[in-house]
């Protein structure tokens, strides 16, 4: 067994063992299913973002989960309190920046949180890394190619920033540190069909992150999981509706058998 | 048949009956989740929450449910309003008081909604039931242990500020008004495993409300008729994202041959 | 092949081709079940609510739709303001005023939001059209009745009003611009039985309008592909839940064959 499958079944193992507390601010899109893949998978779902109350769920969770969709003044004010908690208690901050790039107000929104604290793990797709590390205001100019392999140097950019782990989502995933580049190719094209998949991937980084405290290996781990448990899916499903099924019942049935089994060494 | 099977079949038939109109005002996480669980049982959902129209929604309504997940000042507002609303036209309100004691915005919202009203019916996990009892400023230093055992008395305590009936859900959910305690026992482990199934719990206990003017009856009904379709759909789930669409296709199904087969008196 | 049966298929191609990007300023209960049904189908939806960025997500899509589900002061201000965008730069906007004649405040912002701009079409079942006719300002004392039939009348005279299409959906649905009047027949009445089914054929209309410059042909297509998934989903489904996954992999799956088979000419 490789050092990467035994680093996943431990990990993974953690969670199932202390059920930790992930706080999500996310969107309305995918709070059911976010909340879903977090209990199957072995953690315990906070959604909460009122300012009058982030603060205190920060500071009683493990991790702090920020998703920028269906964004708004409220939530961006939200966020940026829990993020500076989250930072002055040193707890994990995991960041989602859904549609970056897409609107002025996106893009200050980025720049907003990222002023607030340093996210230990970004993950997006590649459009939307290249885009939080253009309203990082750190660089100018990015590449617009939309594939992963293009994003890789800006991702590295973002890395520096924010002295964090960068994840690219794609068919090929790209867990970045700096120079440090690692890859996990699990997954099924049927995920991009399926809203909320990305969150969902970012959710799961959260509930490794707040067990596993070298953040590189926890978001490696929460991907190659995502990754194992969306083919366990694909296999009996017929669509993108029995995949959303199957793919909670996969999360929740994912044990050392099916990592060893699924887990694609490159 | 005992006189409880006799009791469940006859209050789901009303349900079935005269479909009541069950307004909502409850978390984001849950309200697909929640609709569709009282369509399928056979109510109307109505979910609304702007301060502008909820008192029009509570008057065309047969019961007004609020729950607390998800919170935020507005809605808290609106729940205020709603709740006066009800209380003055003598509906039934139902009040789940999703996270009680996680912080301290969500203690102060308990208390200025059970100061705006009474709800008829409380439903909670034993540590919610205890954290509302102390939120409700009639009683200090509550048992902070966590078994449905261990809420007896603060449930019998909180039905007597709140007039009304209390229910601690768990793997046996304590039905109480006063000092009459009553239990039920269906359902299955798996149900932890799926996000909102105790709003949902919750909601089907307003629609069982709005037909069943006996309180403590209603939420009986209510709790038996959510266990029976949890152990239902449980023989025919693999994990918790298949559960819960067997469990909505239960609700859809349970009929009198169900409720006898399966109801386990205690 | 008849005619309507070439032309589903031909605007069923569009959308699988150039993927458009559906706008949706829709409700909380529907947005998860709407983005999948829309991603199944083949579209790209977005959801985006916030004043500070509709005006740009209306600028980079290619249709706005408007559901007047969980309204709230905020989200009219939005609507308001992405239909002026719309109407301002022809991008088709699709209504749906769910909830129509509930409230004082929901006709209210029926009244605003179609002083806002034209929608192209309106989607609702007939007592919501009777209800958006008489909040229109254009005439008084609507028929109460609320069988599709009965609407025709009032759905022509709203179409007249907004110049666009406007469908009346039931077990028979009618979609009607001024005196020409078409229908469709497929379906399963157990699509009642799950929440946001008529949010989703609205959702369903915008994508077809985002490719299909003749609306009432759009909308036509729409509730018949609506309908043959729905039909392909209840063959598979055992009750409401199932029915659920089965139609969003039936919106999937659904090509020429499929249309051929089951499109009931009327």
């Amino acid at each position: 067994m490789s050092n990467f499958t035994q680093q996943i079944i431990e990990d993974l193992s953690l969670i199932r063992k202390s059920s930790p507390l992930v706080h999500n601010i996310t969107n309305y899109v995918v709070m059911n299913s976010t909340a879903n893949a977090l209990l199957a998978v072995g953690a315990s779902p906070i959604m909460a973002h009122s300012i009058d109350e982030v603060e205190e769920m920060v500071t009683i969770s493990g991790v702090l989960v920020i998703n920028m969709g269906t964004l708004s003044e409220p939530w961006v004010q939200s966020m940026e309190k829990a993020i500076a908690k989250a930072n002055t208690l040193s707890k994990p901050i995991i960041f989602d920046p859904v549609g970056a790039g897409a609107s002025t107000y996106r893009n200050t929104a980025i720049r907003r949180i990222l002023d607030a604290g340093f996210p230990s793990i970004i993950r997006g797709n590649a459009s939307e890394i290249l885009a939080t590390l253009s309203s990082s205001g750190k660089t100018k100019g990015v590449d617009s190619t939309d594939s992963s392999e293009s994003a890789i140097g800006s991702a590295q950019a973002l890395s520096r920033v924010t002295k964090g782990v960068v994840v690219i989502s794609g068919a090929t995933d790209y867990i970045i540190k700096d120079t440090d580049i690692r890859k996990t190719v699990n997954g099924d094209p049927i995920m991009t069909k399926v809203t909320g998949m990305g969150c969902t991937a970012t959710a799961i980084c959260g509930a490794f992150a707040a067990v596993q405290k070298d953040y590189q290996r926890a978001a490696f781990s929460a991907m190659a999981v995502m990754g194992i448990a969306g083919e366990m899916a694909k296999v009996k499903s017929s669509g993108p509706g029995s995949f959303q099924l199957h793919f909670l019942d996969a999360l929740y049935e994912i044990s050392e058998n099916e990592i060893r089994k699924y887990f694609k060494e490159t």
